[in-house]
């Protein structure tokens, strides 16, 4: 653990703003499972759930392991428990009479699961924390910003390699293999929290040429083929040839918290057309720096930049191909790939704000031939935009 | 792809099995959403939701890709949508009628999602479909077995690249990501699929010696200190030293298949006790062979290996160390690493069946010092247990 835990101020600074959102709410309390959540309120992740009253200490009700728990996480009140049957009693032993309104993460929480914390609290009303949750978790503290730049490193470690290593005839897999590694050695925890049901996600998609043209089930512009139907996401076995757009979309992972970044690479040459495209996406990214900014409307944001995709006459092909397009050109970033803010279709009253971190990611397809596009994660500072991520963006022949 | 599709005849007898469950249970049709079912009952993975009506052909609603669907996948009925409201008329338009009873996967559906689907289906009653598609797909074909031992070779691969590599002051990390760079490298899809909320794991557990006594929030014999508490679990930047037992526990992974297994390395030498706790883990592993026959209850054979382990001492530290010791032996593997059967105490009416496919890792933790352990993925095959996993099950000294 390396002394790495997160302080008790950052945790408490979490929790009293949670409490806040829930008071406007008129919620009593709530109650987090999802490990996302209970490692950004306490530090740690453990089997348990994490009570928050609307007033007051926190109790974590852990069933494994409660030294752990203990070891990892600033919350004082850390409680062995057996049975969800056991939570109303543990939380007036802490003083917290028995809730009425509870919030828990209803976007991911399984029916089964809920079913049993219902019965533990039969007479609450229980309603979805998950929007509560997601506007925290949001705005990112200087403690957070400091380990996403160190991830931002790591990723850029990542991109040198695949500099060195592309070479004809190598397979997409081999090169996805060889990133993985090189991030392994650099502590990327191997492992993308994505919070949408059946999100799974490797290190990111690796493919060359045609490959990656192929529309997949992600809510992702690009898909990729995959290994097989079982995963049919991400890269293939085809051969790298050369004057093939060769697209490296990787998520560095430094003590929980992702940063997401997008290069182009290339054999000997690219065909004009697909640089022609990459210029304007870049043009793309320019244009959201200019948008996005404290009080825009996010879905205003979306608009302005694939306004300028269209312009640019990419109506067909701007983030995937005409009938399996996707409705967002960014995402919130931070402990999990599918944070608030969403640079999307609608999302016309909520607004950017100080302190949100976003990848914005501006793709073209070109069926048969393969994509595109620029990808970095942007802090929204309160000196502008500041590009975490920090490779460079030429295309890198090879 | 490589053409490596699910023939028809194998979803046939899939989605046939399912139907006649459905039928003892009194269901008129099974809503399938999740990642594994849908492959298992598709040959593919996209967006959308499978409908199995108690008798007749299945319909596969696909949000996105339908291409992809239709080129991948044996079902005929594979049909776009954009939204829930639409089903009920989709399902007519095929001769469905409403259905009254309706199963679905409570176990992993998020409740926001579930609430889309009952105002679908506003008259109809809900209840849980998972234990029905657990006991269609606890029983492999030919055909997954095939794949399953394909699983196996892979995996012996790894296991032979961990000889050559473990050395002393290498890391678990650094050994963690050479053997996942050499599954990657021979196909392994990157992904271990877990049915339990908040089931996350990587590749497999890399530890060494006091390390791999760490107890861990995982529903796992052996947890691991991990890099960070964001992911307390697996290998953590320990280095190797001589004489202390090295656990490896890595799934292979072929064409959206699992097989699970686990050695013991060591440099140069292991203690004397540690020897004998893993011979009696051996003893186990045996006791098991006599015991797991068909119409043997799941919870029997639990039993019978358990009081064996209890006989040789290994009361605390046996399937974890006390206070942290979990209550099964073994799991039933294939497209998710928790199938059925549960080699678990209680399950005292659940049998054995042939078909069934299972890991099973006794193990022994000793604080302070390390763990030891075996686990093989088994076969139970109409000449008796196949042992898929077929690595020399000798301790390695390098």
């Amino acid at each position: 653990m390396n002394g790495r835990t997160t302080p008790k101020s950052e945790l408490e600074a979490r929790i009293s703003a949670l409490q806040s959102l829930m008071a406007g709410e008129g919620l009593d309390m709530v109650l987090l499972v999802q490990n996302a959540d209970l490692f950004y309120f306490t530090g740690t992740i453990q089997s348990g759930c994490l009570c928050v009253p609307v007033e007051g200490e926190p109790v974590y009700m852990v069933r494994r392991d409660v030294k752990r728990a203990r070891a990892e996480s600033a919350i004082s009140e850390i409680v062995p428990f057996a049975s969800m049957r056991e939570a109303p009693g543990i939380l007036e032993g802490h003083g917290i009479s028995p809730p009425e309104r509870i919030g828990m993460e209803l976007d991911v929480l399984p029916v089964g699961l809920f079913e049993r914390y219902r019965k533990a609290f039969p007479s609450a009303q229980f309603s979805d924390a998950t929007p509560l949750v997601r506007r925290v978790r949001m705005k990112k503290s200087p403690f957070e910003l400091e380990i996403m730049r160190r991830a931002a490193r790591q990723v850029d470690i990542v991109y040198r390699r695949a500099g060195e290593m592309i070479r004809d005839g190598m397979t997409d897999l081999e090169l996805a293999a060889e990133l993985e590694y090189a991030a392994r050695r650099e502590g990327h925890l191997g492992l993308i929290r994505m919070r949408a049901f059946n999100g799974e996600m490797l290190f990111g998609h690796t493919f060359s040429g045609a490959d990656g043209s192929a529309p997949a089930y992600t809510d992702t512009p690009l898909g990729g083929v995959g290994l097989h139907p079982s995963f049919g996401q991400g890269c293939g076995v085809k051969s790298i040839a050369p004057g093939e757009p060769i697209i490296v979309d990787f998520a560095g992972s430094v003590d929980g918290y992702l940063v997401d970044q997008t290069r182009v690479f290339a054999v000997g040459h690219i065909p004009e057309e697909l640089r022609g495209g990459y210029m304007d996406m870049l043009a793309v990214q320019e244009r959201m720096r200019e948008l996005a900014v404290p009080g825009a409307a996010w879905g205003d944001v979306y608009e302005g930049c694939h306004s300028l995709a269209l312009e640019k006459g990419h109506g067909d092909n701007f983030m995937g191909y005409k009938g399996a397009q996707v409705s967002f050109i960014g995402h919130g970033i931070g402990i999990e790939i599918d944070e608030y803010p969403f640079i999307a279709r609608g999302f016309s009253d909520m607004l950017l704000e100080h302190g949100m971190v976003f990848a914005f990611e501006p793709k073209l397809v070109y069926p048969g031939i393969g994509a595109v596009g620029i990808e970095n994660t942007f802090h929204l500072s309160e000196d502008g935009l500041e590009r975490l991520t920090f490779s460079s963006e030429d295309i890198v022949i090879v």
